[in-house]
Parts: structure tokens; sequence; C-alpha cells
């Protein structure tokens, strides 16, 4: 069962990447921020949702935790192609100029990212607290490791 | 391919209703706000471009119409737990009083839309425009549907 899921995240993240070109998504760059604004958004909600568990502020629910960290391991594979040159800022929460520079190194980051929440589902369906605490942390871990990098604070 | 396809997206759209109780989800109204407005921008984007290939107005690609349509089913089943009492509006875009007065009636829109967003996934792995373009209209019939009830122009 876990590894099926993986199986079909893995495909899902890698048929997505080849079906959705990183360029010529959005009309106008202010549309490709709103998305991508949106898509974090929701991978965020769905983040803390387990990460309040991982932290014993609600209580361990692996049905709970497993739908949420599917989504997040949906919405992970999303945003990075709502990165358009000239949608960088200086206000809080907008991306540093440097992701567009050092790109590789962004771009590696988002895919950490990912493999990281396709491990969060297994462990979410492992029905182990700590194992979810673990890939809890490490997800988390991909997630600031970018925004101390790329993002503006 | 589609009947499994079918079968995981109904297991995930009733397990999540299931795992993801319609309240105490976010700590405050504007919380939820924001949320439910992400997933419909994402929802929205997806639609969006599977759309613009019913139009004609870019080529048909099964495979990019069915990642986009598979991304649609998913989202389609998580801005309904995000309309918190008192969290109507009357500026264009926000949702009227009547969501909560005819709560029925908005769920019932909601979940025919998902039932659409499920056939129009096997209508895009059909490989068949003219299915996809009758999926299109119909999952836009129960989108507009609801605009028309229930959010303010």
């Amino acid at each position: 069962m876990k590894r099926k899921f993986l199986m079909i995240a893995v495909t899902f993240a890698t048929s997505l990447c080849a079906a959705l070109p990183a360029s010529a998504q959005f009309a106008k760059p202010e549309d490709a921020v709103k998305y991508r604004k949106a898509a974090f958004t929701v991978m965020g909600n769905h983040f803390g949702r387990i990460s309040a568990m991982a932290q014993g502020k609600v209580p361990f629910d692996a049905a709970a935790a497993t739908a949420n960290a599917e989504i997040v391991a949906m919405m992970a594979a999303l945003p990075f192609s709502a990165f358009p040159e000239g949608t960088s800022g200086t206000e809080k929460g907008t991306p540093k100029a440097k992701v567009w520079t050092e790109r590789a190194k962004f771009d590696e980051g988002a895919k950490a990212m990912q493999a990281e929440t396709i491990k969060l589902v297994a462990a979410a369906k492992s029905n182990n607290l700590d194992a979810l605490k673990a890939a809890v942390g490490n997800t988390g871990k991909t997630c600031k490791s970018c925004h101390d990098s790329f993002r503006n604070e």
C-alpha cells in the first residue's frame, strides 16, 4: 500500500513536470505570483496540520495525517513552475533575485522538498508517531533551507 | 486505468472528507478565507488550462489535460471545509450569506462539481477531444451554477 502510493505520487510528480512545462503557463507575471502564493498557502496549511500532531498540539490521527500529507505532496509539485524571471521582490515573503541567479540550487531545493513530502506520506501511513515526527522534521528542514536562502524575511 | 483512477479519486475525496472535518481547522476566520481563496485559485488555474484546450486556444494534449484535470479534481475536495459562519461578504467574489442560510444546497453544489471533476479526469485520459469538451462544459456549468447562486458578482 505504501509502495503503491509512493509509486503513484512519484508518477504523478514526474508526469506533472513533463506535462506542465515551466514556461508559458501564465499570461501575466502577476498571475504566476498569485498562483504560487496560493499553492504555498494550501501546502503550508496542510503541513501545519501534520506539524500540530507531531508537536502534540492535536491528537495523532494516522488517517488525518495521511490525508493531509497526500495534499502536501501533491501541492509540492505545483509552485515551482510559477517563478518566471522578473518576479523577485524586496518585501517580506517575496523571493530574492537569487532564485534566478542561482536557479539550479533553487530547483534542487524544490526537488529535495518534494522528495521529503513523499516520505512524509509514507510516515503518516505507517501509523507511527515517531516516524511522523522525524518526517515532519526532515520536510520542515527542506522548507526552511530554501526560505533562508531564497525568501526575503 | 480509468476505473482505477476514478476509484483512487473517489477514495481520496471520501477519505479526505472523513479525515478533515469541516470545523476547527482554522485558528481564525481570515485563515479560512485565505485558504479557500488559495484552493480556488489553484483549481481555477488548472481548469483554465484545460478549457483553453477545449476551446482550441492551445493544442490538445491528453497528457497535459490529464495532469491538469487530476489537480482540478484534487483541489475540488478542499475549499468547502473553509466556509465557517461569519465569512460572507458583499464585495465582488465574496460569498453571499446564502451559503450559510442554504447550506445544504451549497454543499450539494460542491458535491456536484466534485463529481464532474472526476469525470473530467476520465475524459482527459480518454484522449478524445470531444469527450474533453463535453466534460469541460459540464464541469464549468457546476462552477457557474454555484457562483450564480452563492457568490457576489
